[in-house]
């Protein structure tokens, strides 16, 4: 099932599912008003929304319209909780390599934080920040959204808690990262608002790139219409039903909670690239001595997409944005 | 102002107006039926809401209701945002000095972490939890609750965007913070939902306790019947309109965004006492060497009220809560 949340002018949208096409989509307000409403009701609704999802398919649906992907906001343009993890431990590694730090022991837990969720930005949106000097930089992950997971639940039952796949990018400001990181307390100022891909999916709908609760797809990530990286999803140290145990130890999580893998890494970064600057930076650090690449300027412009492994794009849509100056904004 | 949210089935609960005398109530439905929704057009609705709630004083609302304070919710009973501060700085140079960490430079900028907001527990609520081997503490503070901040807001202008002062205790699982810190990503475990007691005021409502974005009010803590503290809200390193601006910095704070001050401290805790278990080990470990009052186990019992510097009780209620075992909780 795809589904997609279009603009209405209200702060959650308008729920639509999507036809495999990508050509129409079928409003779906009686059973659900908006994907939070959805999540709320899952049990009860998932049947009745894949029996409209076929009948949409099969073009037995005279209410269906004809889809414009332009109109999409986030898949939850507002959500109660997001967490996101740092599940690639090639970037995790690399990165207390080269800033000497002590580094993570992934065979013991999960890296996770709690970020702000009280709106994503639509995949086409402009990155409004508020100084250049702050180094913008993006971060292609994957996450999943669940619904409501009792406190304790075990990674082989969170598994199927996880009902919907999405693509997001998770903008960081590098250069205050750091001074948040050492209080201990995390970010806020270093991680504005993220953005999401159009499209969320059921884990269905990725067939066998759907496993172990990781997204075998590869991310393909450009900036300024270059090439940056092309990161497989397949690597993380901890699969999403790790994670989503791990946000459940001593909380119940509210239906739409929204889990990020971190940003997308593989060992071989230096052959198939990042999905931040702040990663190639790193390498650099190691390989020339010396950062290179500059984190992004107001103007740039960054695109990501999903394919699977046989180069078919994905479902999710594309996240293509651009940055652009808050009001007073600092340009150096 | 004085308001309350009751129960009523629905997440959000229903906004109450509470009189002067707290012995009446009065619904708003058709201004704001919750407080978020007040949050939401606080500046159309806080002159007809200040008209009703003088007139519920002057016994002039026919619709008057007896106000049940056990009905109450948080005055939130979800939001879309919580940061909590670190602003006492007593306490945190003692955690320092005992923990031989950095500690923070307080001249420069405030601590804050962004936390669980999808559920503010009620006051009177059970506080359910894993396992007593988490180390379960409490940390009384005090709060605010905002409207809409644009992003880049400055302290000064910040403080007008403070609508509403509350009273919280930040739960905390003190054994999984250390390891959640040293990640640098901030708290998940260690952090389960807060409670919040029944009334949010207006600064008004607090007079001359209400002066530099500080809460001039004693916070009354006590554990199982005993006074635990009596730590005086004025102390913040910075004021609630610092705090506001620091977390306004890179994201427009929706309405609706609860800030807090962290666990309640002044530099004489050995006379005052502590709002945290957590404190007071760490003064036991400077003093004698090892930290002696153990963390909650399940049974235990808080209760926190704030008073006004002339004994008086203030306006937000009490929180009274116990602590009980989840479901195959460990004991131990």
């Amino acid at each position: 099932m795809k589904l997609c949340t279009l603009f209405n002018g209200s702060p959650d949208g308008q729920l639509v599912l999507v036809s495999q096409t990508g050509q129409q989509c079928l409003r779906v307000s009686s059973l659900a008003p908006t994907l939070q409403s959805a999540l709320d009701h899952w049990t009860e609704v998932e049947a009745p929304l894949r029996a409209l999802a076929q009948a949409l398919d099969a073009g037995h649906c005279p209410e269906a319209q004809p889809f414009d992907i332009r109109q999409a906001l986030a898949p939850l343009p507002r959500a109660w909780q997001w967490l996101d993890g740092s599940a690639f431990q090639a970037h995790g590694d690399l990165m207390a390599q080269v800033f000497h730090t002590e580094g993570h022991d992934y065979t013991e837990r999960p890296l996770m934080y709690q970020g702000l969720s009280d709106r994503f930005l639509p995949a086409t949106a402009d990155v409004v920040l508020p100084s250049a000097a702050d180094g913008i930089d993006f971060e292609g992950e994957f996450g999943v959204i669940t619904d409501a997971v009792p406190m304790g639940t075990p990674p082989e039952q969170a598994l199927r808690h996880i009902r919907l796949v999405v693509l997001i990018n998770d903008w960081s400001l590098r250069r205050l990262a750091p001074i948040e990181m050492k209080t201990g307390f995390g970010w806020v100022q270093a991680k504005p608002a993220c953005s999401v891909a159009p499209i969320a999916v059921t884990p269905d709908e990725l067939g066998a790139a759907w496993s172990r609760g990781r997204v075998h797809m590869r991310l393909e990530v450009d900036l300024n219409g270059q090439r940056f990286g092309a990161p497989h999803g397949a690597a993380m140290a901890f699969g999403f039903d790790q994670l989503v145990a791990h946000a459940a130890y001593s909380r119940d999580l509210v239906a739409g909670t929204v889990i990020g893998s971190g940003t997308v890494s593989n060992l071989n970064y230096r052959e198939v690239g990042s999905s931040c600057v702040a990663e190639r930076r790193a390498i650099e650090m190691l390989d020339q001595g010396a950062a290179v690449t500059p984190y992004l300027q107001f103007g740039d412009r960054t695109r990501m997409v999903a394919r699977f492994d046989d180069g078919t794009e994905g479902p999710f849509g594309v996240l293509d944005q651009q940055v652009v100056a808050a009001p007073g904004a600092a340009r150096r």
